[in-house]
């Protein structure tokens, strides 16, 4: 769906001809959302833009400034979660966007429905002054901005996933679990995979080395790579806790191992004694005053079940003070 | 809560009124500690501050130095330690200063109460030479300086908390102890976070790159910076001295692990063959010179025990000298 | 085989004699698949080629660009998977492709059959019209690009081995999986190892260094740089999916032990205590009503049975509290 | 104590008089070892030192090189490990010199006794031909050198530990062993922290960066820095053979757990059957042809025996085959 | 032992007064391989040799290039493996050579017998025809290249180890094997150390640096630079192949532990429950219908056989289910 306006000072109109509107007086912008191949042909000839660009709109390209003769070429992705089958199965999805600035134009083509940038080209036709009254790099930064803006939404939903994570590793020996942890490392590999040249594409914006920058718009463009800088350090900080979180994880398991021969060592090493011992008093040897003489006694079971007793009890206390128990 | 202060050689003086302090004669320093929605308002009217500046300090943005055409900026954090519920739920708190150095006049605008900047300002007030003799770059420098002093107390408190936690790794198999371990590798990850643009925004002034740094200040805020270096270094080496203190504390769960068997192990090993031969002398054969004759001796049983002593003995020799006991 | 080609505008003809083929109008284009040494001695005394660079095509060397006085060398490799004896035991073949761009002339040489590049000359005998309109290092860019599209394929058979390798690891303890888990590593070693050298030398190319390189041609380059650096990230990336495998293997082989220890702990815990009753009653006291009383009663057999009964049903229910069932 | 020497050609005299060394024909060097608070502030008014400088020397400040308008300060540490309550309790001590090169004299200026420095100076009295004949900047050179050698000593002290404890992890399960670990790793922590200022200070002298550094001393002073490059590589050797001795420790403490469940394995799984065996002729069941007719045979007793031991010999040859004995 | 060569076009002869030698027309070779003090000094004041290039080459310092005034000096080490006790104990044994590029000469010391560049003056004397035609720079690439070459020689030793222990790792859980895998990982440490700042030496004279270095000479060092980049990246996957190893081993110790303890399992959790069977059937409870009546049947024996048959086909075959089997 293309949508195409032309504004300038406090007017905005939409045209339906792309070559009208490029000819009218004013910024033209020229949006489109889950544009088709069609209306990406439409747009490319009526603005005369490079094949290899439209190529890596196409392709699964990393983002980048591109500088041609007489507009700048910038590819953004936006990125959001999709939802899985499971909470954890969630993986990041990208959908390009490309942002051609020429002199008194700007292109905007979406392979989604880029909603976000929607929301600019709204803001325009409501006469959002700011956007009237500035040049198309102006609006380019708009564009750029709410795309990177949504990666702050990503991150987010990934911290909420991290922060559900870290309650469960402290009680979980669950296997699910670390496939959780693993889940949430690739999303952070898929994103960071994306913000990286993304940063590089609106640093060279933010220094101003496409000529169609003005001075002025050069502050607001340094914003959003001020951003960016956050985005890729807040992704290495998650990485850290995430490998955080997959130690204390595996602590869990080791504690629950080392809890379970605990147990064991407890009873076996309590009761393998005793049946030793009634063991003993089972045998079955002639009698003798020098065979098993308290086999004879009136209170020989009672004084052998004391006797246990006591090595119960000297047993237990020698595992309390060790912290068996 | 604003305070205007107009100074000059040795006299310093406070204003009420904004306006009538940006013009008088002298270096005017407007700081506003806790400052309000119409604090900063008033101030940034006042000075005319771009609004992108005030975004940035409002927002969670990193610290940074931006220049601007009449004056520049400088974004800081004051960091503390907030104590948990325990000991180890301590948090890294962080609050923005702003600080705005032009050719005649410092603002700085800190959203929680600044203590420390508060300190510098009440110094002038009672007329410290240095601050009333030196342009708004020195007093730029105290500012920046004493912010950034206040980060060696946080780590001085992570510190403490090392130390702690390497006290306790080499004793407890306790899972709280990874927690601890984990929460302060969290603090030196939200404070390094923090440290290390503070430590380009410094470089920056170090440099003298802003114009409103003059040549004889550039010396001081290198002593700042050469503070940020040995900051970020320090964390660096904390960092270590936490995984290595993981290291221990995963060894002594294996080691208690290690222990727990080797008890079940001289346990079972001497009991179970014990058990074994006395349940021997328990079956029920019949009477036949073959058949287990040592029951029918008179001394039948006193031999089988000192022969299950001797295996004892053996066997305990033999786990002495493996070091299990 | 040699295949001498050449062309202007829309006509391609092929030629037998090297020497003839240089010196006719146009750009030619000289390739060898499957060099043989007399074939390579053959084209480099034809185009006066340096022995060095032959030295480097016949070596194992890794990737480059060079400037010599007359001519562009770059040397890149063509890699493939090569299956094992089982599915794992691929590993990364690797076969040198040298191309000389000169100031009309393009010479490629392949160690082995280099198919992609069979393929863009046969494109160009068929009259591909971009081929025959651009010079030499349109034609160069053309061979690179068929080269490290194909670095591509190889990317996506170690992805299918690591997705395998994903699925595997959660419920495998075999030690076979970690060689799978390790041979995918080393594939991925090889991989990079030659990655790495091509995208600098195609960096190079980008950049135009090279005269050969004319301006309109960088931006194909630039092209092909993109993908190598996308290629490098991919790398990267599944080293990480990979050794988040691991940590899920190793973890699988935790719980199995774990796992197993718990079966273990449950059948000892409950039938030891079990056999120490039951061995109680084997004693063979005397007749005393101070000796086990209970030998005597009518109902003993079931009280005592009863009594097991209930310490394993507590002892049942105990573990499954714990979650060891 | 302040020894003050004037030198030029042959000659070397000792001053009393700060003042008067100063401003004597030759080469001044003072040399303040133990310096104390006074003797500090005595030469810094002689020799106008900028109290940012004695700030840095007093503080625990990184080593550096700055340039002030007069002179260069070098800022470096001795270092030296101090023995600990047992072998491994050692740990780095620092203590900073500071050493001003001005245009015809030295100020050297050390917390602690300094003796490498000292004997340059006792060299310098008894006639050094070198120092004598050169300027105040191959004195410089000449402190510094024996400073960073000095650290070669401290190296040399911690390779040592590194080899008794290589020694000591194939054999030793000892908690102890890792904490030895785990304090090289923090001496190596510590040295390495202070080896890389330096390195990056003396890199500026052997650069000539400083104005007092003449031609025909840099080579000197690269030499020192070719030192410090060294120094820094050993140390990340040394960190990597450390981390090498605790794989192999923590390796033997696994190897130790395996080897006690063998133990306990081998000897429950011979044990448990046969006490089941011997149990079964324990079993107290009514004469009857089919009720355990073997109790009645004459030989009934030897046969089980034989049998038990038959199935002693074959777990036994079963576990040597499988390697646990 | 010193040789000393002048050649010129196609005509080499030997000297014996190095003096004689370095006046002579054409380009002075002298080398001194298993050099002593006194033949050092000798090459040192007839070239005029810098003191502290002399202390370089003979103290433990990492290869360089340095120029001096009237030469270059180029300092590289010789390395081998010297075999130790056992295969594994190898090390790698350095020993440097320096060589310093005058104009018309050419200066190369070894402190070993340094047999590779015995070979290139045997070739130079027996009318090498591109030594004796090319300049000194040539004769410096060709002692500088034998060298480097070597070095691949060591790693194809290094490589084999590696092999060797690939193989070992998936069934050995011997603490022999992990000592290996630290030994081999030394010798990669020694290695490297040496091999980077080789890298940086070579480069500096790739790059044409020195003035010795002629345009067509440059070719040639960039040549033994590929190499030993070639050399520092193979050093880096064997890094990562000597930790593949290492994990593989590591899991096969956890494997053998994992199986140890699976048989125990089996074993235990067959016979415990059976033993507490039979233990009832020991008991001696008073006759009464309530009392073991099962004792008193005709076929009480083989019921109870049967039953513990039956107990223990069920186990047997969950076992196999779990995969303990």
């Amino acid at each position: 769906m293309i949508s195409a306006l032309v504004y300038a000072d406090d007017v905005a109109e939409s045209y339906d001809d792309l070559e009208a509107a490029r000819t009218a007086a004013g910024t033209t912008w020229v949006h489109a959302a889950e544009a088709t191949d069609e209306e990406i042909r439409a747009v490319q000839s009526a603005f005369d833009l490079h094949p290899l660009a439209i190529d890596d709109l196409r392709g699964d390209v990393r983002a980048k400034t591109e500088e041609y003769r007489d507009y700048t070429f910038v590819l953004l992705k936006t990125m959001r979660l999709t939802p899985g089958e499971t909470t954890f199965e969630k993986e990041v999805a990208t959908s390009p966007v490309g942002v051609f600035v020429g002199r008194d134009w700007v292109v905007s083509l979406g392979l989604d429905e880029a909603r976000p940038v929607q929301r600019v080209m709204d803001a325009a036709r409501r006469g959002d002054e700011r956007l009237l009254q500035h040049g198309p790099d102006f609006t380019a930064y708009r564009v750029v901005d709410v795309i990177v803006d949504a990666y702050f939404d990503l991150l987010d939903g990934i911290e909420t996933d991290i922060e559900e994570i870290e309650e469960e590793v402290t009680v979980s020996t669950d296997s699910e679990t670390i496939e959780k942890i693993n889940d949430v490392r690739r999303d952070l590999l898929s994103f960071r995979k994306q913000a990286w040249p993304a940063r590089e594409a609106v640093g060279s914006l933010a220094r101003g080395d496409p000529k169609q920058v003005q001075p002025q718009t050069e502050k607001y463009f340094r914003d959003v790579y001020d951003h960016l800088v956050q985005i890729v350090d807040l992704t290495e900080t998650y990485r850290d806790l995430v490998s955080g979180a997959r130690d204390i994880y595996l602590n869990t398991v080791s504690q629950s191992t080392n809890e379970v021969m605990k147990v064991l060592t407890v009873v076996a090493t309590i009761f393998i004694p005793l049946t030793f011992v009634v063991g003993v008093y089972g045998m079955n040897f002639a009698d003798s005053p020098y065979n098993m003489p308290e086999l004879g006694w009136t209170f020989g079971y009672p004084a052998v079940m004391i006797g246990m007793g006591l090595i119960v009890a000297i047993l237990l206390a020698h595992f309390r003070q060790r912290g068996y128990l």
